[in-house]
């Protein structure tokens, strides 16, 4: 679906409104039907606010069956395909649809566990977090009391409808929910960018393996020409940057060792803000690397 | 069997030095009886020289019944467990005992093809190299001529002879036969050696898989107590060492991101001189780090 | 004199061209008659284009003329105020105003020599040197032969003459006479930008005397709010960066020693290329730092 | 006067004993007499205890006179050539000899101002300072109470004790009294240690001027012969090493440009611990370094 622009929305009538807003909270179109009569919004901000504000005036009933609306992750809807098109699309993001035996038996676990204490679904925004993120929130939310938990439904489900938002409708202003990682690669040999170094961003999971999220290669400037995330949240995750150093001074003919004492040089840092800025250089000579995180 | 002194050899009479050194050469033992006419020796280095210049001298039919003494490497022998002592523990020791598959295909197929092309077993001082670097010569020496192959092979006898003897006979000297590799983390958070920082040293193989060769962890100086290597050559490799840096900053209380930014930091490097020195040390904040080819 | 836009040029009359541009060539304002008849111009390269042309077309004479109409450097005319504007602002920013007993001679007897040897002055585009670079500049172009030389100083008016009109005309393009000069904090003890912290730009003289430049502080983002330099050549000579990192720290209470092991960090640098970019940015613990000629 | 040794200290007559030692604490050879009494010491430390413990327990009124037995710091009797040996020695090496004016009108000042206060001289051991640091010890230990700085005085008599006995004494121990720092600069362009590099240490002073204390040149290990201090105490001090690292790389015909990026690379860092260790590397490309406090 194409977005649509705030002016279009501010124009429209309640149905319309309602059948472009009605899904940005699980099953809950009575979200938008209240926002609509906020309208006229002068920012996509101002409408996400009329979205929570909704939410937290309905008070307690609706509010939990807003919650009850929400999917077991990795659960057996999703398994059967009954999932909404933008859970299953979440879902798929985040790795869910293809667990291992064992991590579908813990996710099982902990959803039993959750609804045992809680009684109702366990809800995080899945794009901000990998596999291994999710897993440690649940563990860290079932300390939660009663209270506690329900407002931390009530925080998840807001950022899933900010992200959901942020994909439907286009305005002046952009919703804070964008990350940003790049990198940038540096011939301290030679004293400039290095140009056509070969680039892997991989995730590294649990057991230590390493799944490629994305093949790219420095310009000019010895940067990527598109940042290695941007416009999405950045996964709460372990990642891998992987650079093709001994390929690159090789093409200079640089005097290396046979094999050369740096041929891929991994980069391994983990992302803690969703939302955050994440800048990891490397300057490097044939002998010697540094990276930090930049800005 | 433990070592002898040179001083012992020098006194020895011909039968117990002949017993003592006849297998330094594969299969040679009229090698060590040359070289017992050159006695006393002064060094280590002296006895080395004597039996070397005793292939030398011998000319061209005992120099091709040397080289033939030997055996495939990873070949029907070895399976058999017909080997010497010494070319076993050799073998085993480069990881020719536990050969993938297609491993073992490209091995017998590269033997085949050198014995068609140089009617000789390929020879190579397989305490020098890992696996893949193995293969790689074996393809680099298809590629010479006949006599450049003699001596070649020549010289990959005199080096498997040099660990022999270095690892039988102590004198005044030592063979350049070892490398050195070491490691050195440095906190540059807080200006000072990091201390009980885990460390895992592995050998990277061809497919992207590691093995771990050793476990250890630095003390106050924010070195390991022994070289990772040392007393041995160090088998041409790409190697990886793993500091964990991030349980270690979380020891001292850090101010770190959840998940910190840094917990294993991967440095992979190869090494292409196996006597040589390589010292490979971190100096890390929770934030940055570098390393480098040092001395 | 405010900047004229290339649309005035190109609509002016041959009057008011010759007195708007008359005096990009020193002493030549028939340079700019030649140019008016190529109107017009589509860019301001287009222009410089015209007016160098103009020079190499019109032959011997009028070149020598040319040539000859330029002061000496640091010469009487310069002492007794008789230099043309561009001439005076020229020789003022690159010090020759302000040169010791020492200099003064080095210059004279240099302008002698070169008069001597080449039978005209001496011509060089002061802002794009330093003082010990144009005395290295005169020993160098001493060496030539009277064609190179001839050569040399046709280039350098040129260069005068792009600076001069680079000040003067507005127009679609920049001509590339520019350089750029920034720098960059990031704190790798706590991970971001370092901010406030106070730096001095300076000049390091022949006998490592430092002369102050500029005194600025980063921002939010670790930057300088312009860079340091921008919008004009960089001249060639040797610069330090001072970095108060010490009262950086302390303002964070980070932990260090008493005096702290970094007070002011000093990174000297020589600039070669005038028109070059160059980055030369900090990462800084209280214990360590690095420096890079960045991008 | 050569070093005697504890086994000839031992061994002496009361006489004897007292002539060695009756200097080590100024003016006081009462507090050697006493000394004299717990030999046979089986180490210098216990030696120094024997002597501190007698000061201790002498109480208030030797005490001090001991303490008024110090002269002052660069006063009159310095001036008039009145100290004794040790004290015109310890005066001398800490600059105080060569005071401008300003320093001198500075020190008679503070002088004053604690002797109107504590109603005795200022002692500090010089030899673990340099000039400002003396100043800022005077600036603030005149805060103390009459208590703290008698405390405090006898504290660096103790010190100064200490370093006398260490150049006086040898014993089968060394007492902790000794710095050092050392440098080493390794070439990360080609990978090895950097040799032949020239450095210079230089002790920066208040006004920014630096006093070179020694010229030197790396080995082939990148190291220099000697320690850049060992065997004395550090004096608290600001020190700038200075790298003559384009020299070095225009001898290995390393590519640079002209004139190359980095010439002289300054390294300016304070010393804050006399007895410390302090490693200061550099590691060093043409277009890039960095630094740190090594170990």
């Amino acid at each position: 679906m194409n977005p649509v622009s705030l002016e279009t929305l501010n124009d429209a009538g309640r149905e319309a409104f309602a059948a472009m807003l009605g899904d940005v909270m699980e099953l809950a179109p009575w979200v938008a039907e209240q926002a609509y009569t906020a309208r006229p919004f002068a920012s996509v901000a101002a409408l996400y606010q009329a979205m929570t504000d909704a939410v937290r005036k309905a008070g307690d009933v609706p509010q939990r069956a807003l919650i009850e609306g929400h999917p077991d992750l990795a659960g057996k809807a999703a398994r059967e395909g009954k999932l909404t098109a933008d859970s299953t699309a979440e879902q798929v993001g985040a790795g869910l649809d293809r667990l291992s035996e064992e991590e579908f038996a813990a996710f099982h676990g902990l959803n039993s566990a959750y609804r045992k204490k809680f009684g109702m679904p366990f809800i995080v925004c899945v794009r901000r977090h990998g596999k291994e993120s999710i897993l440690r929130e649940f563990e860290r939310r079932l300390q939660n009391d009663a209270a506690a938990e329900r407002e931390a439904a009530l925080g998840e489900i807001f950022r899933i409808a900010a992200l959901r938002l942020d994909q439907r409708v286009t305005g002046p202003d952009k919703l804070k929910v964008h990350g940003h990682l790049s990198t940038h690669v540096l011939d301290v040999h030679d004293g400039h960018p290095a140009e056509s170094v070969a680039i892997e961003l991989c995730e590294i999971e649990a057991g230590g393996g390493a799944r490629i999220l994305r093949r790219t290669v420095t310009n000019a400037d010895g940067r990527t020409e598109k940042p290695l995330f941007g416009g999405t949240p950045i996964p709460i995750a372990t990642y891998e940057l992987r650079f093709a150093v001994g390929e690159y001074f090789a093409r200079l003919h640089t005097p290396m060792s046979d094999p050369p004492f740096l041929s891929i040089v991994p980069v391994r840092f983990a992302v803690a803000e969703p939302e955050g800025k994440y800048h990891v250089p490397l300057l490097v000579s044939p002998w010697s690397y540094s990276t930090y995180r930049g800005s």
